[in-house]
């Protein structure tokens, strides 16, 4: 098999991340990085990474057929037209853009050069995630009508670009991209409503937390959530089917299923709490419930990238695509608008039909 | 002491309740119960409680100063109208009425007749809410900036008239009257937004369970919830303060508060996912938190009769008024409003002014 050539762009955090990753992936053969700070390139070169002396020496390499853009979110669309010019196809890192604007420019260059354009999403293979799917795909719980997905941290926004909107800082693009692309990728029903509150504990200009509550016509309310000043977290996700509850705590994916087992003992002994009592809300007798285990599922992340390996080939349709990408860019957008406006957003998709034609 | 003499309308679940709570508090001394059913005067009698022959015996008792009114919601109105008219003073149930207008016609009678009138908002004195308020008004976490205050089951709506909206069914009216009755007391600022979804999980004719987002001016975002399909319950408390978090696990109080002690360390370790890596996320070490124990509170719930007594003498203020009930009637007809419409409700205080002069 002849493995595609990738060069990686930017050897930060992700960058570098990426390198390591791209060693353990078969259909790929990395040819090396680019960085405007020569510092990392020394580092590279130290990791056994041959560092281009220019962005010009990187794009005029013919073996490289992919390049991973991981660069601040600022100047991703600049780079990465500029690397869809010299022919080769990009993996952007996320959030894509700024703004769905930005991400059509990329978009339209992909389609001028005739080169493959996508993201890293890699979210998508979290195996928590890819365990919620499952159950709600299979039907394990009945009828699912409420899904709650939330990352607590307690750090606040870490002090560099993530603190400064013109660098694309703030939750939404940052955690949000990920937590709404996976919402997105399992309903695939109309989003129908869209409100959501924003929070500025720890930072004035960006948004350090937030709280998104979605509506899908026939299909669930999900509540998409993220807090940084949280210090006790609430789970990872809690998922609400008619027949039975799911809770997975982190991304461990420690949590369990509680199902009802007999609908008609209606067992009710009233709870006594300090000023009264209640039937309603007794906690059912255990001859009427049954707990299982969650049904675990595994996921690769480098799948991400033998796709794209293989969509640049033809032999594999691209998994995360243009559609999917300004849908959620979209989505975001219209999130920070119902936020500051305070308001309920429920023109979402004529918004996706004028934008995706 | 000269005792108030105290009768209870309605001899179900929350009258029979009533008579036993009045039993332990030396203000009060119970002469009966009247009820329209027979079967349940002879409980009564069984239990060694005098059962009126009908109301106007009740009524014409010149040793019944207080009257207990504990029948279903829609009758609220009538019945405790009639009773002020005869000179009594009332305690009525909860859901006061089906809606502002019923209540402004019994906040009426009571100024026409010059009586007591107040309402059972037990709840104030539920322990679990004391220990939160206790840590609300000492800033125990520093600045609050979000509460979620949640009450979650899993038997649906029981088949009586909590399922018929005709007779004030749905958990708004229920469950949200207390809970959000507690909100109102512990955060006076003025409430800026109001949004809310309501669920019909095992119903069509009534909400059986509500999320209702309110924010307060210069105050904390605060999460009301209730749930009747929850095979897996989230705390019935959630505090976050800039200094730390604290959860209430159940009504009995089991929780912890978790504080930083080291806001200068930062010493994120980045937590590997399956599918990457974060550091906004990553878990605080021992050194940078403290756990300590919940500031338990008690209460006793008979505090809500010996003020009712103390009022009528004219010792005390009554501490459940006019103003308050209103306030969170008008507050449950905006969370219709805003979940019917899918609007956010920003003229709260507008429409409590017109009302309350």
């Amino acid at each position: 098999m002849k493995k595609t050539g990738i060069a990686v762009i930017g050897y930060g955090g992700m960058g570098n991340w990426h390198t390591r990753k791209i060693a353990g992936i078969e259909e790929l053969e990395l040819c090396g990085i680019y960085d405007i700070s020569e510092d990392r390139c020394k580092v590279a070169a130290e990791n056994g990474i041959y560092a281009y002396p220019t962005m010009d020496a990187l794009l005029n390499d013919p073996r490289v057929e992919l390049v991973t853009v991981a660069i601040p979110n600022q100047l991703h669309r600049e780079a990465c037209i500029q690397v869809m010019a010299a022919g080769k196809n990009v993996v952007c890192e996320k959030p894509v853009a700024l703004n769905h604007k930005q991400l059509q420019d990329m978009i339209d260059a992909s389609k001028q050069y005739g080169v493959l354009f996508t993201v890293h999403q890699n979210r998508r293979w979290d195996e928590d995630y890819r365990t919620v799917r499952h159950m709600y795909e299979k039907g394990t719980l009945g009828p699912v009508f409420r899904i709650e997905s939330r990352v607590h941290g307690s750090r606040g926004i870490p002090g560099d670009w993530r603190n400064q909107p013109e660098y694309g800082g703030g939750m939404v693009l940052d955690w949000g991209v990920h937590l709404l692309d996976q919402i997105m990728q399992m309903i695939p029903n109309k989003l129908t409503s869209i409100s959501a509150t924003l929070s500025y504990v720890t930072n004035e200009r960006c948004d350090d937390g937030f709280t998104v509550t979605l509506q899908f016509e026939k299909g669930p309310t999900v509540i998409v959530e993220v807090g940084t000043s949280n210090f006790i977290n609430l789970p990872r996700w809690y998922m609400l089917g008619e027949n039975g509850s799911a809770v997975i705590e982190h991304f461990a994916q420690d949590g369990k299923i509680v199902m009802v087992s007999d609908w008609e003992k209606r067992d009710a002994v009233p709870v006594v709490t300090a000023a009264g009592l209640t039937k309603t809300m007794a906690p059912r007798t255990k001859e009427t419930i049954q707990e299982y285990p969650l049904p675990k599922q595994t996921a690769d992340v480098r799948d991400f990238y033998r796709n794209v390996a293989k969509a640049i080939r033809g032999e594999e349709p691209q998994l995360i695509t243009h559609a999917e990408l300004m849908r959620v860019m979209l989505l975001m957008e219209a999130i920070f608008e119902a936020a500051e406006e305070n308001k309920v957003i429920t023109d979402f998709e004529d918004r996706v039909s004028e934008v995706i034609r």
